[in-house]
């Protein structure tokens, strides 16, 4: 399995975010094809310091060649165009070869 | 389900990396108790630039208390103190509620 892995840096505008996020992105990203397993969630430091990002988002795929259709395709390019609205922390994109 | 993340970044050394985190760090992390599922992946980029982390850890547990009372036994506590012999790179954890 290969892993999709976005990392949403502190936005400035958290609830702003939050909204767009669940009311625009996520049925965005709901679309791309050939998704085996998605998950999202609400980051939270293990101390008392500022979460290192906002949001993590992951998604399965069966190989890297799926994944590399998948978001080649146009609802993956729809989801990854949508990200500049509202990601105003930054992203951090990179998959991972999972087991 | 509350996940745990441990991003390791870029190791002075990857194949001493890789040879430590196998053979000894993966085997204290199984022994963690109340894990529902533990996934460890090299990351790789998805341009031909330098991946941002080296690889990425996943625990998932029941619930935030289950959480903090593994990671607080001695199990817990075994492998999170192993993380400094190895991950000169640094390393970012953080833990993130996802449905």
């Amino acid at each position: 399995m290969v892993k999709l892995t976005v990392l949403y840096g502190n936005p400035e505008d958290p609830a702003a975010f939050d909204d767009y996020y669940q009311q625009t992105h996520v049925p965005l990203a709901e679309r791309i094809p050939n998704v085996q397993r998605f998950e999202a969630g609400r980051v939270a430091s293990l101390d008392e310091g500022e979460p290192p990002y906002h949001l993590i988002a992951e998604l399965w795929f069966e190989s890297a060649d799926v994944l590399q259709e998948s978001m080649s395709s146009p609802e993956g390019q729809a989801a990854a165009d949508d990200i500049p609205n509202f990601a105003t922390g930054g992203v951090t994109m990179f998959v991972s070869e999972v087991s």
